[in-house]
């Protein structure tokens, strides 16, 4: 690609750094902010450094957080003694939307993957452990991806925690709401058989 | 979507300002920037904004500079005599990328457009028909998008400049090099049958 302008090259580049931008994509990015007032150019970047910079990660639960505790684990009014453990803060802000979980969160900040090179020591999970040890923690919930990592991540986490009698669960596989049971692919569909629930329990929420 | 902080927040509110991305992805972005080096960052915001404060518009042509007159209109070697219409910047890129074209470009900024209010005057028009007729332009390409709103502005301009006696041109509509025939929309195939050229023509360039 030729550019009429360095300082216009620059700019591409640096957006095209971003996952799933190409260089294209980036010059119509770049493109569409030189066409917009500079203020929107202004508020953009402002709002990444500050982002970027002043960002904390909560000390109790790991997620992303604007003060030492996020606003969750600060909350008196949910249940504390029920840890649902999750990836990254996507996940907690998927489970908060649906409102159905009212317990607090610890995000691990990734799964088990020797082949990318992650190992234990690189996710949250000493402290999660630590947490289950030392307060009075009733359940942890496995809500981590369908993976083999995921799957690798639970069974290393579960092999820490159960010798303290906690109860451990894992949240329903099986074939989403409004999908058709000929495209379901057999793994969750024959899970989704054996892990069946009584009827009564499917009519208590939708 | 429900933001466990108000920075992450800002920071995916501003980044779906821009085309094409959703909260989502502006999400997924954010979260790559939060864990890539703090410099990234930077970089990516003191490119663009530094892009969008300093970025120039050459007085001659119009199209994105650096400097006053861009390196295209000061460049000696070009022929100055011919001049290429085009929408924006990314045609220049394009038609420079071709390495087929030796005069000066002129960019218009957009193409007449009632129907969102973009009127002859708001794009650079009066420039270009004031340098056909005070220099010694020889030829004048329209190499605008073949839509209504490219023919209503080449025909725009063309009514202005056809008493200065000097040559105007189209770039050639026609079949894609590397296309199947009976793929091709018919007008296009009739065009490219009503303007064919002698087979020997042809054989020039590839």
């Amino acid at each position: 690609m030729e550019f009429s302008s360095k300082l216009l090259e620059q700019a591409v580049n640096e957006m095209a750094q971003l996952p799933g931008i190409g260089k294209r994509t980036a010059l119509r990015l770049v493109l569409h902010l030189l066409r917009q007032p500079q203020e929107q150019t202004r508020f953009l970047t402002e709002a990444l450094t500050q982002m970027r910079e002043q960002m904390k990660f909560c000390t109790s639960c790991h997620t992303l957080s604007d003060v030492e505790v996020c606003s969750i684990c600060s909350n008196p009014a949910r249940n504390h003694h029920v840890i649902c453990v999750v990836e990254d803060v996507r996940d907690v802000m998927a489970i908060e939307n649906t409102q159905q979980f009212k317990g607090i969160y610890h995000v691990l900040g990734g799964k088990i993957s020797p082949i990318d090179g992650i190992g234990p020591s690189q996710l949250h999970i000493a402290s999660l452990v630590e947490k289950v040890k030392t307060t009075a923690v009733e359940e942890v919930i496995f809500a981590l991806s369908s993976t083999m990592e995921g799957d690798t991540t639970n069974f290393y986490i579960y092999k820490q925690i159960q010798d303290t009698g906690v109860k451990t669960s894992t949240i329903a596989r099986g074939i989403a709401v409004g999908d058709e049971l000929e495209y379901a692919d057999e793994v969750t569909l024959g899970r989704s058989i054996l892990h069946r629930i009584p009827f009564e329990n499917s009519l208590k929420n939708n």
